[in-house]
C-alpha cells in the first residue's frame, strides 16, 4: 500500500499537496494549495494539522506563495518573505514547529538580500525540501528510538493523531507503533476519539486500520477505566511544544491522561521531533494555548448537541507538567527526568 | 417557570408521560407511553434515562401495561405482573433503581394473589404513585443535605445528567446546586459534555440554562486542566448503583474525573437516593456494566466519525472505588468513609 503523504510537493512544485483531513474518514481527498491564503486557511481550518505537518506545509507553502513574485527587486522580495512568513505563523499559536520552520526559512535567505528574487526563491525551495525530507527522517528516528519501549503484545493508548497524518513521514507517537507492528510484535492500539474534533476516531483509527494495525476506538472518558482493568501497558502521545523543563503542550485531554496514567503506574511517553522542544520557553506556564471557536464543542458531526449560545470552553491544548512524563522520545534519542533542554 | 417533569402520570392515569430526552436540546417533546413495549423501549433507547427516573417510569409503566388485563383471573394477573416486571427490568442492567422499583411493585401484591385483578391493579397504582412522590421528596432531601457542601461563589463540575431530567423531581447531583442557586450563593456549573451520548451538553446544560443557573460546557478531556488551573471547587455526580462498601457505578468517565479530582485535592461528591445503595452488592467488582452499541461511539450527531466497522469499546458505566469518594449525599444524610452500607 502507498504510504500516507499528509503533505508533499505537488508534481512540478507549483503547489503544496495535502490530504484534506477535514474529510476523513469518509473520504481521502488530496488538495493542492497554490496561494498564501490557501495555505494559511488550510492550516487554520485543520485541513492540514499536526505540529510537524503544519511546519512542513508552511515551508512549502511559503515557496509556492512567492512564485508570482520572482520579478520583485531583491529587497522587496526579502520583505515579502518576512511578511508572508509572519502571516502563516499567525495561523496557529501553540505548535512551535510552525514558527520554527518559518524562522528557518527566513534565516536561509538572510544573507542573500542582494541576490535576485529567483535565486532567493530557489534557496527557499531547497530549504523547504530539506525540512520536508528531514521531517520524514525524523519520524523514522523517533520510531527506532521508541521501539525499545514497546514489548511483545503491548497494548498502547494514544490520544488525538500523532501519526502519518500529522507529519510528512510515519508520525511521531505512532512511529514506534508502526515499527513494532512491522517487527511482528503484535501490538494493539487504543485510540481516544479526542473531542471536540475527533482526530482519534477520524484520523488515528483510519490510518492504523489502513496499515493493518489493530485499533479500538474509545471515548476520552473511558481510558481511565481501561487502565484500572490493567488493559493498557503504555501511553504514547505527540507534542505541540515542549518547554525547556520538559513540560508538554499537546491536544486537550492529554493532561488528564497523564494524571490517570500516573495513578495506575502506566508509563506515559511523549514523542516529538527535537524541533518541538522550545528552549526559549522555560516552562509550561509560558506556552500560549490556542482557544478555538466554541461551536466546535456545541456541534458534533455538524449537529447542535448543546443549547444554542450556551457558554463553552474550547482550549485546543493543555499542558502536562514534566513530572508526569516518563520519557520524551525524540529523533535524537530518549530523554528522561530531570529534563533540561537548554543545550 | 414550570418545573421539569421528566416522568409523571398522563392525565387520567392511562399512560406514562415522559419528556423524550433523545430530542433535547433541539426540542422539548412529551410522549405518552401506554403499552409494555412502549415503556421498555423508552428505557432501553434512553428516551427516559437517569437511574431514579427509569425506576419511576418502570413502576408507572408496569401499571399502564396491566390496564388491559383487569379481567384476568387473580392468579393469571399475578403471574403477568411478574413477567412484565422481569421484562422491564431487563431493559438496562446497571442502575439498581430499576430492579429496586419493580421488586417493590411485585412485593406490593405478594399477599393479594386471591384478590381480583382490579384490586391488585389499584394497589399497584398506589405503589407507583408512592414511588413517584417519594422520588420527588428524595430529590429535595438530597438537595438540603448537599447544600451544606456548597460555599458562596462555588464553581462546581458535574458529569452526565443527574438533574431534573434524571428523576421525577429536581435531580440528585443537581439538587444541591439548584438549592444553592435559589439561596443566592452565586454558583457556577461546568458540565462535562459526556460522550458518547452527550447527556451533559444536551441535557444538563439545557436544564440548568432553563433555570437560570450559569453553566459552561466542556469536553470530557478538559476537566483536568480546569482543576489544575484552580477553577473547580468541587465535583458533584450521580450514581446508578452504590455497593455496600461505597464503590460507585456511574456514567462512563466518572472514574477518570474522580482520579483527577483526587490528584488536585478537589472534593468528589456522589449524590444518590438511598435506594441506589445496593446492600446485596459487596463491592464494585460485582456490578454488571452495561455494554451498549458501538455505533454510539462511531457516530456523533448522526454522522460517522470513525471508519466503518472499526472496533470500539462502549461501556455505559464505570466504577469509582470508594477511596476516591469524599462523601455520598443521600436523602438520609451525608455519609463519609469508611462506608459500610449494610444496615
Amino acid at each position: 500500500m502507498e504510504p500516507i503523504r499528509a503533505v508533499q510537493w505537488a508534481p512540478g512544485g507549483g503547489a503544496v499537496r495535502i490530504i484534506d483531513q477535514r474529510r476523513l474518514p469518509a473520504e481521502c481527498v488530496e488538495r493542492d494549495l497554490a496561494t498564501l491564503d490557501d495555505v494559511r486557511d488550510a492550516i487554520a481550518t485543520l485541513a492540514v494539522r499536526g505540529a510537524p505537518a503544519i511546519g512542513v506545509a508552511a515551508a512549502l507553502g511559503l515557496v509556492v506563495a512567492l512564485i508570482p513574485s520572482t520579478n520583485d527587486d531583491p529587497t522587496t522580495f526579502g520583505e515579502r518573505v518576512k511578511g508572508y512568513a509572519g502571516y502563516l505563523a499567525s495561523a496557529r499559536p501553540t505548535a512551535v514547529n510552525l514558527s520554527w520552520s518559518l524562522t528557518r526559512m527566513t534565516a536561509r535567505i538572510a544573507t542573500m538580500y542582494h541576490e535576485p528574487a529567483a535565486a532567493q526563491l530557489a534557496a527557499l525551495r531547497d530549504e523547504a525540501t530539506a525540512i520536508l525530507d528531514e521531517d520524514r527522517a525524523m519520524c523514522d528516528a523517533i520510531g527506532r528510538h521508541g521501539l525499545d519501549l514497546i514489548r511483545e503484545g503491548a497494548r498502547l493508548l494514544t490520544h488525538c493523531n500523532a501519526g502519518a497524518l500529522a507529519t510528512a513521514g510515519i508520525g511521531t507517537a505512532l512511529a514506534p507503533i508502526y515499527l513494532a507492528h512491522a517487527a511482528g510484535r503484535g501490538v494493539q492500539v487504543y485510540a481516544d476519539e479526542t473531542r471536540p474534533l475527533l482526530q482519534g476516531s477520524r484520523l488515528t483509527a483510519w490510518e492504523l486500520s489502513r496499515a493493518g494495525v489493530p485499533v479500538t476506538v474509545l471515548t476520552d472518558g473511558m481510558a481511565a477505566s481501561l487502565m484500572r482493568a490493567g488493559e493498557i501497558d503504555a501511553v504514547f502521545v505527540g507534542a505541540d511544544r515542549i518547554a525547556a523543563n520538559g513540560d508538554v503542550a499537546n491536544k486537550i485531554g492529554t493532561y488528564a491522561l497523564a494524571v490517570v496514567a500516573r495513578h495506575h503506574g502506566v508509563p506515559f511517553y511523549v514523542c516529538a521531533p527535537w524541533s518541538t522542544i522550545d528552549r526559549a520557553t522555560p516552562d509550561g506556564e509560558a506556552i500560549v494555548i490556542e482557544q478555538r471557536d466554541g461551536d466546535e464543542v456545541r456541534f458534533a458531526g455538524g449537529v447542535a448537541v448543546a443549547p444554542a449560545g450556551v457558554p463553552v470552553r474550547n482550549p485546543s491544548f493543555d499542558v502536562t507538567p514534566h513530572a508526569l512524563v516518563t520519557a520524551v522520545v525524540t529523533d535524537k534519542g530518549v530523554f528522561r527526568a530531570p529534563y533540561s533542554f537548554t543545550y
